[in-house]
């Protein structure tokens, strides 16, 4: 569970947790540290855990800003968190999964129902989808990958909920069985909408 | 029309050029050059060219190789150059288009049908629809932004056909109608799919 004390990631350990033993992976908290930004934390993360069975990423920055306002440089800030930070996790994970494992992803719902601010997230959600089908149909090992994208979470409501008017939210605790989906189940290059 | 003596170029500017001035920018030919991985390049082509009514862009790379030989690097040259030069172009041009202007970008049929060696195309074009669509609901001055979402034309097939082995082929002239379309209509926020 890299993110795994995050919002949505902490709901998705608790579910993942009844029937397995779950490694928590975050920033500065969780079992194990890492920035995905910096592919030599990802190594050495990988390194002190060795095999496993699933990765579920629940993290990555996304710059939010009118377009106007939107810089090169603000786009490349989610092209190497969000997007290649979790792409990074797969590519390197790669080598220490079990076979049979699966990669889950997270994008979110601006992929499709965009919102002011929201180009750079639109772009890496999108590309996040894109990578997601267009690896599962090379992965070795019988290995899975899935993305997950939900749309605006109860609990982040406090926090994002002006830039989300109009959009229903659903539970964080509804967004975690489609992890739950993803890693228990034998679906691959599926994108997991949910609350949409 | 930036790319402009390319395959889809070409044919994109014949056709354009049926009621329109055309200038075309390339990275040799062309009336201007532009490198669109150097944004350096690219304010000194919109400075040269000054107020423009439509910029097309049918250019840009993307690596293609198996899963397994991906490394971040290929990745990042399809993300600067297909998905972050056409984007650049946008943003910079942004400063030059005139009102009720458009952008017309260029994405592919691997956006939502991968193909082996593949996932940094699939990628990018996705990348692309999402800027498309999140950028087209917060541009200024009744500005436009559509792309243009080819399946494998039959001018590549040598060069490409082993690779679209099943897909469907269509004339280039026929992918010219969209982007003609898409400048001379008044959509926004498109992705016009053609051949699928």
């Amino acid at each position: 569970m890299v993110g795994g004390t995050g919002t949505i990631g902490s709901a998705v350990t608790t579910e993942l947790a009844k029937l397995h033993d779950v490694i928590t992976v975050g920033r500065i908290s969780g079992d194990y540290h890492v920035d995905i930004t910096d592919r030599s934390t990802i190594s050495k993360m990988f390194q002190k855990i060795g095999p496993f069975d699933a990765l579920v990423a629940t993290l990555g920055a996304v710059h939010f800003a009118p377009l106007a306002k939107m810089k090169h440089e603000n786009y490349m800030l989610g092209l190497q968190s969000k997007l290649m930070g979790q792409v990074d996790l797969v590519l390197t994970g790669l080598d220490y999964i079990n076979h049979h494992g699966s990669f889950t992803l997270t994008s979110g719902i601006l992929a499709t129902d965009p919102i002011v601010s929201g180009s750079s997230a639109s772009m890496v959600n999108n590309a996040l989808h894109g990578f997601v089908i267009g690896a599962a149909i090379e992965m070795p090992k019988n290995i899975r990958i899935n993305v997950v994208s939900p749309t605006i979470i109860t609990e982040s409501l406090p926090n994002y909920g002006d830039m989300f008017l109009g959009f229903k939210p659903v539970d964080v605790e509804t967004v975690a069985f489609a992890y739950s989906k993803s890693v228990n189940g034998a679906q691959t290059g599926q994108i997991y909408k949910v609350g949409y």
